[in-house]
């Protein structure tokens, strides 16, 4: 696990350093070295001290140290809209809530505040990166680059109008020149984000087909959500959705399908043969009673399952370690097994499977070294951490966001004793309750 | 909702009053005041300060008060085996696990010790009282008893020898004599709790009837945990666990059945009919691949749902929060609709519901004039609780235990700005610790 004699300025020790891969190994007292911003190297502390002795030290005896999670799907400006529509079906929720509301708000200001207040939440909890999904790319890209947060930017196809883009073309125009904008960007990333198949044409799809090619982008799509979006793509196409992009050439290991919660045994089968990702969003699935992923027999035929908390106002939060216990919890009464989606499962879920899912699992994922040094602490020593048999389901079965003390993103320290190192914290609170006044007096359906 | 002009001893003023009953009343800027342990009045704030100006008075502008969170399903000394052993089916997870630890360990100090960590962690995450299912009901009363918590104690029946007691006979004589020690102690309760229909025989049943009418008593049973159960009674009875429990006479108002994942239709309605509560573990049920409780139809057949954590081995948390939230996204699923087990319910499940199972339901689980004054005020302040549309919405959905800043119980402080009044904290960790080491070492089969 080491790597050779080389300089390193931050080294971050913790009585039990989890690397994700190899999968189930928890090194007691180990460290991790980090130099300009990669890991280069995993050893006991001991060792370590006696390496390194001129760098600045963390030393975390009674945390678990491990990479930063991944949260795989997420809209985040929505998490001004955080608990603004709940215990609604569906189509009420997005026709009389949620889209008249964006309407009025939708602009770039909202994009960036409310990404500002996305990012605080994630770093508070331990997630380092995140797959986000909205319009207004050129916000997006703006704000994480300012807060150094790791994403993947969206490039929106829709074929509604919106306050972004007035037409198909225009997506399309006004999306990748965002993308070259910012490709140079290190912690930026991008994916070709078509939004479903119920709401983007062929047409869009065999563009969408071409540039993620021609750019070397993921596809970043809502599939199989209900069992409505079959049915009526049964209608419209006489196909199901999954069978529609296999036509359009579009399933294979770029795309990232998210949902997936109506799934037969050959969709299962042609994912795994594909390479395809499926974003698991359990929190969401079950608040707007969408049906059950099937993740235990997709990671038993190999797929790869990442997890998302999909946007604040159906979650209601961007919670990583809930929304992990929940997908670990969830497959086992749904697989009718209790030994499936396994505590190393939902930790690989939520770290390399979410990398793995957005093309970046060369770079983030796990204490590997050469990876970009995204970390996280987390303490075990709270009295609901006790006692304490094993770290990882521990963090898993009985974990919170709360015990998440630091947060490191390519190395730069993002929180530190559980403070944010560059958001201001009370100016972030109060320009969310100006938001909350501005969204209450929005006219709804 | 004020009382007559009366003494106050304690006046906590909040931001949100939820009193859970009216259901869905939110009283901004409210007060409630205690006097002797009990609330005298619920009112707005300004009235309160002129009326009780000389009151010990506790202020939180930023913090939603209502009544202490009831764990309507634990076996607390378990808490010490948090995490033992996860993601097994459960025959292995008890036969190799489980009853190995509690053969090697089940003696009055290890009740009195997990009683003690779950009682600290129910405390710092809102929850006020608990009902109680595990051996030793003397070591339990004791506890419960030194440390001030509200608890229903078991006065446990099973067909099977433990370190408690060796036979059916010696089940009865020993709890229904702790019942006698324990019966005017004004926070410990008791409930007749025979363990389950698989493992308590027919003449047990019957003298567990008689003794519930004769003292008063609920009684609390794991009834339709898994398929098994009823594959296994309809072998050796010839009927299913609730058709066998209702001709032994106790399906009626007195019954808390616990788990209820395989119910058809004329059961739900049987359980109407008669007033039977039920106690719903989601997260216990997932991890254990248990099924799913149909609680969306036992809300609309109008049966009274509580809920419960079970324990700590099967969780592994004692997080009402995680669990309230858990069963209402859950429900949703299992409905397939997204308006069941609304906030409002979810919230009332976890409190007046679970006084209702309990028969607690004059004394506690809501914020109601002449009762007990059972508190707790978790703040709304957190980035992760911003922006804030409805304070119930935010609690359910978003909500988390370490909001959570201070707890009474019958108007004592429990939790005082997020610190434990009556428990050291260090050494309870060190205790912990100590359990830790030795169950490590406990041979498994």
């Amino acid at each position: 696990m080491t790597g050779a004699p080389q300089a390193c300025d931050l080294l971050i020790e913790a009585g039990w350093v989890i690397p994700v891969r190899p999968a189930g190994a928890v090194l007691e007292n180990h460290a991790v070295a980090v130099s300009a911003g990669r890991i280069v190297a995993v050893l006991p502390v001991a060792e370590a001290r006696a390496r390194f002795a001129l760098a600045e030290t963390v030393s975390r005896p009674d945390a678990a140290l491990l990479p930063g999670l991944v949260n795989a799907h997420c809209h985040n400006p929505m998490t001004l809209l955080r608990g603004v529509a709940d215990d609604l079906a569906l189509m009420p929720w997005l026709n009389e809530h949620i889209w008249p509301i964006e309407r009025a708000v939708m602009a770039p200001d909202f994009i960036a505040d409310g990404v500002e207040l996305a990012v605080a939440e994630m770093l508070r909890g331990g997630t380092t990166c995140c797959n986000e999904n909205y319009f207004f790319p050129d916000a997006l890209a703006r704000t994480y680059r300012r807060l150094g947060f790791r994403a993947a930017v969206s490039i929106p196809v829709i074929d509604f109008p919106s306050a972004w883009a007035a037409s198909q073309d225009e997506y399309f125009d006004k999306g990748l020149a965002v993308h070259d904008a910012y490709r140079s960007d290190p912690l930026l990333s991008f994916s070709m984000t078509p939004h479903a198949p119920y709401t983007v044409n062929d047409a869009g799809f065999e563009r969408i087909r071409r540039y993620a090619e021609q750019l070397d982008l993921p596809v970043h799509c809502h599939v199989h959500e209900t069992a409505q979006e079959i049915a009526d793509s049964m209608q419209q196409y006489g196909q199901r959705p999954l069978a529609r992009l296999e036509r359009l050439g579009l399933v294979n290991e770029r795309l990232t399908a998210v949902h997936m919660t109506q799934l037969d045994p050959a969709e299962i089968a042609l994912c795994a043969e594909r390479g395809v990702s499926v974003v698991h969003c359990p929190q969401s699935n079950l608040k707007l009673a969408s049906g059950f992923c099937p993740t235990g027999d997709l990671l038993a035929a190999g797929v790869n399952v990442a997890i998302g908390t999909d946007g604040c106002a159906s979650n209601n939060d961007l919670d990583m370690f809930d929304e992990l216990r929940t997908a670990a919890l969830l497959a086992k009464a749904v697989s009718r097994d209790a030994t499936v989606f396994n505590a190393d499962q939902a930790l690989y879920a939520a770290t390399l499977g979410g990398a793995r899912a957005m093309g970046l699992e060369s770079e983030i994922g796990s204490l590997e070294v050469g990876k970009q040094a995204d970390l996280i602490t987390v303490e075990l020593s709270a009295l609901e951490a006790l006692p304490l048999y094993d770290a990882v389901s521990q963090l898993v079965y009985a974990g919170a966001r709360h015990w998440v003390r630091d947060v490191w993103i390519a190395g730069s320290a993002k929180l530190r004793d559980r403070r944010l190192v560059d958001i201001d914290t009370d100016r972030l609170a109060a320009n969310a309750r100006h938001w909350q006044q501005t969204i209450r007096q929005v006219p709804r359906a």
